[in-house]
């Protein structure tokens, strides 16, 4: 937050931010290469996918059982490895080897190459990421001991004042530049308090409000993330229409009924029975009419791809509980919380937004 | 070596390897990807690239005085951060930011994410490439005190049987897949011997061995790296046509005029200085209508890209004491030595070939 935000905001016309002008995906794809190199040489050198695969094709299930991986683990590996064009499934939705991986990745093979990649096997990301999915637990912040998630029972960087300012802070660069394109993306009729659930900086709330003067917002955090937000709110003009909230988002109850509920890049840290009670908890205090928006990244349906979201789901895997969803898992959810679907409709660096309307 | 390739060795016509049905490419490149990381996360985190353009557009001298990098290491940085299209370089061959880098990469901008990517400044495999890069020395082998390359002075694996073994068959799994396609791209129409310098198992001569009937080869490589060789020869069959020279490759003069001499990812591994008179070296010995045949990868010839061979230009930088060059630094090297020089002429898994012709 330095001074070219400040002149930034001082020329703004105060009713929008703007999206960046240059997209800046691409950083975020290479920034992300890592977990492409530690999936493959893992699935090689470590858990025999490919040997395991070629004596017999079997389902998820089937393979995760015989390399001894919990289905999160299991399901970022496979997902990786077929974005890659290394498995694919059958009809009997069997996983099989491509003829790829057929051909380079079955030891013996004329052409196998499994060896070279095996000479990865002991780099200390690819050793991590082993580690990681073995034990289907996240990874602690160097030196941090502590997570990025929080709930009770975990001893979370946003629970240390510099750490929590820190993270908060640099996790806020992807954000700033998707809130603008969201708050473009979701509409605002009918909707006077926008509910924030998990904020962070606020900074999605503030796109919101910056775009629609009568609209209020209130974000709900941890204690030390919020200190940063209000600072935010200060400095984008809105602190007279944003509250901050101090509660565990698990349990949280609104004093005052809020016609759209945004989880924007909360339910990627958390597992499925996290997510669908979430889901549920917020649905049950829509007013009729009111909205639950998932902005996310989601993997396609047959959870095959796309590669960066595949290995972006590798990264949500290796610091958090959870990991990247498909449109089809979070639909099902919101349809079991009795909430009509629409979507999702792409924002900025792989993220989209999924609507769940409140009927009666 | 299982029994598949005995099993295709016995079914082979016997006058020609096949190339594999599949371009095993892609899986290359995901296997590197973790070098993209390295490099943005280095670029960002420690050496301060965007801010110092952000000041100054340098020439590579200027910013890599900035930044404490010998020429080679710095070549490995900015041809991967060029290729990722966030350094450009203008007529007077200033490097400076582009719209994306000065928009996303330049502290302090609204739409700023380095402290994301400063997330990951104290990975393992972050950290290592920043030594690598300060150091501009290749890493030993994990655990083994070794490097993959030899000369005198240095311990290296390759002089270790067990470690010669294995790496030489880890290594062939690429080289295995690329021989079969330098056989049907390089003619040997005049020549009765070739000369192998560094030839590792020998694949590259046993393919055209396998091609042309009245060939002849001599493999010049390190004792252990022969004895997988001599077993490679038997293996497919043409024990009898090619000989074993344990020879230091940078003062071996063959007893036999060779009438083409071939570097197959051999220089990759070298300084420029080494290139250099490994190039001169053997076109000295040249015939009149002979040849010296550079098969590897090739950076364009702005190095600024591709990518992926960006990308495995940084894995020879951490492992060997070379680097990918442009198909134009060759030319200059060989056309210095006397050579007139044509291609490359594209094979498989990045790799080319490029011909310099003795004319007198």
């Amino acid at each position: 937050m330095g001074g070219l935000l400040s002149i930034a905001m001082q020329e703004s016309s105060g009713n929008s931010l703007c999206a960046p002008q240059i997209d800046p995906t691409s950083i975020f794809e290479h920034f992300r290469g890592n977990y492409g190199s530690e999936l493959l040489s893992a699935a090689v050198a470590h858990f025999g996918v490919f040997r395991i695969l070629n004596e017999a094709s079997l389902d998820l299930d089937g393979l995760r059982e015989e390399i001894g991986l919990e289905p999160r683990a299991a399901t970022v590996v496979i997902t990786a490895l077929r974005a890659m064009g290394l498995l694919a499934v059958d009809s009997d939705d069997r996983l099989y080897l491509t003829a790829q991986a057929k051909e380079h990745l079955v030891a013996g093979g004329e052409f196998f190459v499994g060896d070279y990649i095996g000479l990865a096997a002991t780099a200390p990301g690819v050793l991590n990421m082993v580690e990681r999915l073995r034990t289907n637990e996240p990874a602690n912040i160097d030196g941090a001991g502590a997570a990025f998630i929080y709930r009770d029972g975990i001893q979370s960087a946003m629970e240390q004042e510099d750490l929590a300012r820190h993270f908060t802070l640099a996790l806020s660069g992807r954000a700033k530049n998707v809130a603008p394109v969201l708050a473009e993306t979701v509409s605002m009729e009918g909707v006077n308090h926008l509910l924030d659930i998990g904020g962070g900086t606020g900074i999605y709330s503030v796109a919101f409000l910056k775009r629609h003067a009568h609209l209020r917002a209130t974000v709900v955090d941890l204690p030390h993330v919020l200190t940063v937000a209000r600072e935010f709110a200060v400095k984008y003009g809105v602190e007279d229409r944003i509250q901050f909230v101090d509660a565990d988002m698990f349990s949280y109850h609104p004093t005052e009924p809020a016609e759209l509920v945004l989880l924007s890049n909360i339910l990627h840290d958390w597992d499925v029975d996290t997510c669908k009670s979430l889901v549920t908890h917020y649905s049950k205090q829509l007013p009729t009419g009111g909205r639950l928006v998932i902005h996310d990244v989601f993997l396609n349906d047959e959870l095959d791809g796309p590669l960066p979201i595949a290995l972006y789901s590798a990264a949500l895997f290796t610091l958090t509980e959870g990991r990247a969803y498909s449109a089809l898992e979070y639909r099902g959810w919101m349809a079991a919380a009795g909430l009509e679907v629409s979507g999702p409709i792409e924002t900025l660096i792989h993220c989209g937004a999924l609507e769940g309307l409140k009927r009666d």
